[in-house]
């Protein structure tokens, strides 16, 4: 420890620290965690009388230290819809089950219940960061500020009047980017909520539209979140619409560039990678929402092949249908071996990465977050290892990808604050959260039948 | 209740009952079960003075009753081995890592340790039966009794001596048949344990091995467990070798009827489908293990038109990471929709059979257990609610295979016995299983340095 007289908020002894700096492997015994002002300011290997040096200290000598996990892609409200209309084709799903529902029930309330659903999973499950798309983002930052969690919330664009607009009496044009400016006004400096543009899919957003996403996030800095090239029906709608494939059309409208992050990036061909790649434009990988709406996998490991920045994410709730990051860093790399026929196309440490320090990178948050190192926030969660299914334990990595759960996860902090201690939340309260949950249960079933 | 005068030895009220009688989803609200000698006496709506005709009674009104999970193919003992060597090739993995390991550790007291650790793993993720291959099975079979668990335990046949035949000075020929014999008689007549034959693999038993495993198997009544076509190599390997595929020449040896249950049968044509289903024989998909190992996905589903019966398993935890039937749930019906670029391939009802009452068909246990009736075995478990990723509740089926992941089991009771209970084990001890694992962890360790 460089000196004896510093003294930390918070400290903490990890058992195993995996800090997963410069998106290594490492991993070291026994180790001490100093936080100060809500970053990394100490880590050094534990010593007994550190402990008397901080304000506030948490004893994880049998706990396996590591970063906050990054979920970059959700709907986190949608967990309101989890197992509501499961095992249909995928424009069914969404055009005929969700989003009649949508139009008909998603209010301000409907998201803020959603998402603190959502954030006591998240949290539950050892996410720190989230990078969200939906309707009432101002409700969804909101919550995700009250319970302590970092997020990207992005606003999001469509060819249609959506359901928050329809109850603001947002005009679309030019109602929405003033809307949008006000929110990103309000959140200009907030030390874990930033704003984005979410335009929702190349099928659902015309060119004129697209032009305008370019031109708002050009002005405003923010950056811009959508799914691409989801589903092999997208592809040929796009051929047949505008004589050009998906990603094509994006780049012919300027839209890719390092803050362009891209959710799915299935269909896609050799020049749709090139232009990616040369853009410096992000890939975000949802393995579990994929397989199980039947879409396909994504080249993954080529894209990383290639350079692309690679984040991890789950989808909403509706289509995975958990937002365990685990189940995605285990199911994600076991995809990539069936899709390479390789079984060293991506292996648990690449995983971790993506959930973690590339992760980070990928939506511009690296200088931030991603790894545990001093100076950058506090963002880290423990895991116990005192269940049978993580024994023995000869690789810390391999354990985390393919054994570990979710629920095993212990401590989660973020921005230096505990959210989760011993499995128990500390800025949410379940039960009251069930309660609007079952009544909101109540409505969708009735508006459904 | 058809009598008031009636004891129970145990009682169950279930605030959600999936009894999965004749495979159908149908889920009932609060009922009652009544368990009298280890079988399923009553099954009733609840009321409030049925707990006072029973010995025990397990008041489960929050959480859903199950039947007992059947994992339908592993090799308990190696979960010693998992997450030890990971992200290699099949062939490299197996032949280079695991078997030097195995031929120099695997003793009777390896196999001990690694099932007991197992049998936490599997009743902790409520699994009440398992179907077992490994070396020393005559120690697998003591130790998984003593847990108070079902099993079908198979002694390995393979073309070099093994371990335990090492260590117990038996002569291959006719040794391994008069052991087998020994082994089969111990456990005649059993409540829960079984015994069966198992030839490795096509690709390291030949011809005159295959011809005993079907002489033993038809003199004894016994079934036959073996792994079939987990690999492109393999089925290559099979047309150099013997001039035709896998499963062809396994008809040939006339080994194919419905006491065969082939593990993985990824690699396989129509004719072999077709051999297949005539015979009756078996399937057991291994989702999550074809996966990691990039084997491929099994035609599960073609099986399934075919008429072939299929269980599930995890396969062992050197290659899965874990035993959660759970997770094999999930991955195995989602794995379906991809490989059938179809999202109705395979449902979430469709996973809960292969884990309940398909699978006790496929394994020649359909008369004793796989749902929840009177008359059958008493084999259940429950699931707590009360976690924010299985909220809202709109489908029992849906949450259970794609949300729940393993740990949120409650009670697991096998043969009317509790094995389980608010997720403690009542049969075995962790402390000193996981001392007993971290021994042979160190041993391991050693010896491939």
């Amino acid at each position: 420890m460089q000196s004896n007289l510093v003294r930390f908020d918070l400290g903490i002894r990890a058992g195993l620290l995996l800090p997963m700096k410069n998106g290594t492997g490492e991993v070291r015994n026994q180790f001490f965690i100093g936080i100060k002002d809500h970053y990394i300011a100490e880590i050094t290997p534990f010593r007994e009388h550190y402990a008397l040096s901080c304000d506030h200290f948490l004893d994880l000598q049998d706990q396996i230290v590591l970063p906050g996990l990054i979920n970059a892609h959700t709907h986190l409200a949608m967990s309101l819809l989890r197992g509501f209309e499961d095992d249909l084709p995928f424009k069914e799903w969404l055009f005929d089950r969700i989003f009649p529902i949508e139009a008909e029930l998603v209010d301000a309330h409907f998201v803020k219940v959603g998402t603190r659903l959502s954030a006591l999973e998240c949290i539950r499950f050892g996410t720190t960061t989230v990078n969200d798309m939906y309707f009432f983002p101002e409700s969804t930052a909101e919550v995700l500020d009250q319970a302590g969690m970092r997020a990207i919330i992005s606003q999001p664009f469509i060819d249609f009047v959506m359901p928050d607009e329809k109850h603001l009496g947002v005009n679309p044009i030019p109602g929405r980017a003033i809307r949008f400016k006000n929110f990103h006004q309000k959140y200009a400096g907030h030390s874990r909520i930033q704003t984005a543009l979410a335009p929702h899919a190349p099928y659902t957003c015309g060119d004129d539209l697209l032009k305008q996403i370019v031109e708002l996030s050009r002005e405003l800095k923010v950056p811009v979140h959508m799914h691409v090239s989801e589903t092999k029906g997208e592809v040929e709608e796009s051929l047949k619409k505008y004589g050009k494939r998906p990603v094509k059309r994006l780049h012919d409208l300027g839209i890719l560039n390092e803050n362009f992050f891209a959710a799915h990036m299935i269909h896609v061909d050799t020049e749709e990678a090139r232009l990616f790649a040369n853009s410096g434009a992000r890939v975000i990988y949802n393995p579990d929402s994929n397989l199980k709406l039947g879409s396909g996998i994504a080249p993954i490991s080529e894209f990383r092949k290639s350079k692309i920045l690679v984040a991890l994410g789950t989808d909403g709730a509706a289509s995975n249908n958990d937002l365990s990051m685990f189940g995605a860093m285990d199911l994600g790399t076991k995809l990539q071996k069936l899709s390479n026929q390789n079984n060293t196309a991506m292996v648990a440490l690449d995983a971790l990465n993506l959930a973690t320090y590339e992760g980070a990178q990928a939506l511009g948050l690296g200088s931030k977050i991603g790894s545990i190192e001093v100076g950058k926030c506090a963002d880290l969660i423990s895991v116990r290892m005192d269940y049978p299914h993580v024994k023995p334990l000869y690789s810390v990595l391999s354990q985390l990808v393919y054994a570990y759960q979710g629920l095993e996860v212990d401590t989660v902090i973020c921005d230096g604050k505990i959210l989760l201690q011993k499995g128990q939340h500390q800025t949410l309260s379940s039960e009251t959260i069930y309660q609007d949950v079952e009544k909101i249960r109540n409505q969708i079933k009735k508006t459904s039948n």
